[in-house]
């Protein structure tokens, strides 16, 4: 684990999201992507190392809506920059974790991610991500 | 805002949560304290040039107590290092963000904190820090 790559938050709506978090953070967006396959919009605002990453759903059964119709807007998970995301996948499951996909998928941010179930990490989503070597 | 000072995890075991985030983080915590005020211990972890703060409750009238039997064990906040948290905290109150204490507290690991209302932050309880100069 080298560092807190982001954090993932659920918003209702990226405009006023992206404002509030413009004024919260003193900087704009410098990022937006769509994810078709996990069907959300996502916006990245730097903060030091790390970054926000706000999450709008793009279809009523995304997991983003099933979120917030269950939990309301808020802090979604917590991604792990690692530097060999199969070998760290590997480790946590030998230490008890559970990974939600095994093999690694195309994320936001040009990353290979793996999430763990929460059930397993304190009721922490957890992300682990590698970029890709362009 | 200057970068993600921490991550704070409410957990129910704090030994337990311990062994499972030094397996996840690959490093064992580095410091454990006692807020009296705020009713938690706390224990932290580095991550990069943040941490994670994992929060136990010392009472069942703590914050922490609350939260977990509201909303189960998760991430509970994010905090934001600052160099001057009146400086901020004016600012913020400006921008619409409602602060839960105007005054700076103590908090954890020598710092002056103020919360802002998750209502005023899309769901997200929001921490400022600011370090104490020793």
């Amino acid at each position: 684990m080298l560092r807190i790559d982001h954090i993932g938050i659920a918003v209702r709506q990226m405009a006023e999201s992206n404002e509030l978090f413009r004024k919260l953070l003193g900087e704009a967006h410098f990022k937006v992507e769509t994810v078709e396959a996990e069907k959300v919009a996502t916006s990245f605002f730097h903060i030091g190392e790390s970054k926000i990453e706000l999450l709008e759903a793009t279809d009523p059964e995304s997991p983003i809506a099933r979120y917030i119709e269950k939990r309301g807007e808020g802090i979604h998970h917590i991604a792990f920059e690692v530097d060999d995301i199969r070998a760290e996948v590997e480790r946590l499951e030998k230490e008890g974790f559970l990974p939600l996909n095994r093999e690694p998928k195309r994320g936001a941010d040009n990353k290979l991610v793996v999430f763990l179930h929460p059930k397993s990490s304190n009721g922490v989503l957890v992300e682990l991500c590698q970029s890709i070597q362009q």
